[in-house]
């Protein structure tokens, strides 16, 4: 079964742009995925194609309008998640993620301007995704961003189906540090235990680090995982695919 | 002064890719904002252009080499902040960008496979940045990311420099919801205070949501604004432009 991805935007060659090169690339000409885009514009329902109106009660910018997007929402549903990137939704994580790449696919609805009439988030059940708490153009780049991250789990997309373990986000924790030849480099040398051959030490080293590395940078998640007395609470995540970022 | 970016990646035909269309592309065609792509490639030292090798302790994926990235930094640095887009980064936030965006520009490190050499970040005082808590194929969606959110904020970007003062997260909240438009659709009408004419009670209103939809979407942004009975803890952020996405 292929994961087929419809987005719907004002921007359609926008697409695939960099998701059609390098490991997403490669996977949507195997047909790993699908993707196809509509236009939101070829929606609208006045001889000006219009999209967008002035917000109600006043305020800078231009507001998308309900009706024309849920005769786009409407010409591409079947029964996939519907999705809109939007600064107001959800913060993606790795784990929501991972429920996408379970399903068909999505259809994922990118806004530009100040946003959506909020109607058509109950009207048509939209679930409004945050990539981050920072502020983009618009929702296109939110969408590529999510589509690349569930595009590298699709199965036979990434090479050895067992690496990646450690990865940052699969176990509740940041992922160790990694170093590589030369051993040394402007007279910084490799951590000795890594050079060790013993492999019960370098786990223990390069957990230790995933845990003081989250401690130390990121609170937030570290406090979520119960620092170093639990076992991760996302124990059911702790397989899969290598590759970092 | 312009805004410069320089992008280190493997995969420089990726740029300016979504960032050269629309409101980025305009501001790059007119000079608000300058990019240049540094392939990481040319500075590899060997006759096969190498520049991975296996992880030291062992495991899976390819480490990218500290020295042929620190050759690609060198030739572009000139006092600009160097970051690399890593999922143990700090996660990137408005306020973060708005930091960027009073500078002279970003050198942005693009990774793949598993990572970075960690010498890096300390012999060139890298910078690592996440866009946030899940696993991409590698940096280069991060750094369009990034330097959208910078872009629309340089001078003249956007159209009225007054508008979106409760755009998501400038204030510390969500933004409050948007109508347009039809004013009944669906048996949904707009809310009744919009429609009122009376500004000081649409403002009420609006904040109120912003309050409420952030307590239930956001609590972890939520506690960090302190509720209802403080101010804004960034308020030295809270002037600036429109759109939301």
């Amino acid at each position: 079964m292929t994961f087929r991805a419809s987005v719907l935007t004002l921007y359609p060659d926008m697409f695939p742009g960099p998701l059609g090169t390098s490991l997403a690339g490669r996977a949507l000409d195997t047909g790993k995925w699908s993707l196809d885009t509509t236009n939101i514009r070829d929606f609208a329902i006045d001889k000006h194609r219009t999209v967008d109106d002035t917000p109600a009660g006043g305020g800078a910018g231009m507001v998308l309008r309900c009706d024309v997007l849920a005769a786009a929402i409407d010409s591409v549903a079947d029964g996939r998640p519907i999705l809109a990137m939007s600064p107001r939704g959800a913060p993606l994580t790795q784990g929501r993620v991972r429920d996408f790449v379970a399903g068909e696919g999505a259809i994922i609805l990118c806004g530009r301007f100040e946003g959506f009439d909020e109607r058509i988030f109950e009207a048509r059940a939209v679930e409004p995704v945050s990539i981050g708490d920072y502020i983009l153009s618009g929702g296109e780049l939110g969408a590529m961003v999510l589509l690349d991250a569930c595009v590298r789990l699709l199965p036979g997309v990434m090479g050895a189906p067992d690496s990646g373990v450690d990865e940052s986000f699969e176990t509740g924790l940041l992922e160790h540090p990694h170093y590589t030849r030369p051993q040394e480099w402007e007279g910084r040398t490799i951590p000795e235990v890594l050079r060790s051959g013993d492999h019960a030490k370098i786990a223990a080293w390069r957990k230790a680090r995933a845990i003081e590395d989250t401690r130390l940078r990121r609170p937030d998640l570290y406090e979520r995982h119960g620092g170093v007395s639990q076992a991760s609470p996302s124990g059911a995540r702790q397989r899969d695919e290598g590759r970092s970022k």
